[in-house]
C-alpha cells in the first residue's frame, strides 16, 4: 500500500491497480514457495510446489509484459490480502507435528493461495475484456487456467497424505 | 492465533483447527459486511450483500453445531488470512473515486473473500469425509455450495457497474 494512496477514478485505473496488486502477490509467492518446498516431505508434493514456483515466475513475467505495453509501472501496491494468506499458511505449517500433517497443512495453505489468485485473475480478465483489451484478457486467461489446474492437482496428492495424517499419533 | 500455539499432531486436530479458523473468518465477515453494505450504491449489490450477511450468520451457526457435537470449543484461532483479505478490501474500497468504481471495488473484494472461503470449506469437507464424519461433510457441503453461488452471483451484477465505472471521469 502506498503511504498516500490515490483515488481510483475509473475502470482503467482499477484494472492497473489490481494488476499491481496481483504482481506484488506473485512476488510474495516467489519468496514464500521455497520455504514450503523445503518443509514438504512427500516427493510428489515437493515436485508440484517446485513446478508451481517456475509457473509463478512465468506469471509475473506475463504481468510485466502487460505493464510494459500499457507504459505503466508494476510497483506501487503491496497486497495485504496475499500477505495475510501467506502469514496464515506459515503459522499453520509451522505447527505440523508429523511430516504428513505438515504436508496436509502445506496443501490447504497452497489451495487458499490458488483460490485467492483465481478470484484476482478472474476479475482482471473481465476488466480487460470490458476495456476492449482482448490481448490482455487472453494473457490473463492463461494464468487463470494455470491457477485452476494447480488447485485441482493438489487434492489428487492429498488422499495419501491425509490418510497418513489421519493415522499419525 | 493463540500466543502459544500447540502442535497439530493428526488430521482430526487439523480438522478442528481449520474449523476454528473458518469460524473466526465468518465472525470477521459478520463485522465487515455492514460497512460494505453501507458503501455500496447499486441497489442490487446492496441487496446481495445484505442477503450474504444473513447467509454468513447461518454458516457460523452451522459451525457452532459441529463444534457442539464434537465437544470442542469454537474459539482459539484468529484467521490472519481473512484479516488480510478484509484489510485489502477495506483499503481498495476506500479509494473508489466514483460510486460505480466503489461498487466495482466491493465486488472484487467480495469475490476474493468468497474464493478464500471456497478453498477453506473445500478442505474441511474433504477432511470430514476422510475422518468418517459424513454428517459433518454434508453440513460443510451446504456452506460450500452457498459460497460458490455467491461467487457466481457477483459477476452478474458487475456488467452494469463496470460499464458505468469504465465511463467514469
Amino acid at each position: 500500500m502506498a503511504l498516500f494512496s490515490k483515488n481510483i477514478d475509473n475502470l482503467q485505473q482499477l484494472f492497473v491497480e489490481q494488476l499491481r496488486d496481483l504482481y506484488d502477490g506473485e512476488q510474495q509467492m516467489i519468496k514464500a514457495l521455497p520455504m514450503l518446498i523445503d518443509k514438504a516431505s512427500n516427493f510428489a508434493l515437493k515436485t508440484a510446489l517446485q513446478d508451481h514456483l517456475e509457473v509463478t515466475r512465468d506469471q509475473a513475467i506475463r504481468l510485466e509484459k502487460i505493464f510494459a505495453e500499457m507504459g505503466e509501472k508494476s510497483s506501487g501496491e503491496s497486497c495485504k490480502g496475499m500477505a495475510g494468506v501467506i502469514a496464515e499458511g506459515d503459522h499453520l505449517v509451522s505447527r505440523g507435528g508429523d511430516p504428513s500433517v505438515t504436508d496436509a497443512c502445506i496443501i490447504t495453505s497452497a489451495q487458499r493461495v490458488e483460490h485467492y489468485e483465481i478470484a484476482g485473475y478472474g476479475t482482471v480478465k473481465t476488466y480487460a475484456r470490458q476495456l476492449g483489451r482482448a490481448n490482455f484478457a487472453q494473457i490473463l486467461e492463461q494464468t487463470l487456467e494455470e491457477e485452476k489446474e494447480a488447485d485441482q492437482k493438489l487434492p489428487q496428492l492429498s488422499d495419501t497424505i491425509n490418510q497418513q495424517a489421519r493415522e499419525a499419533a
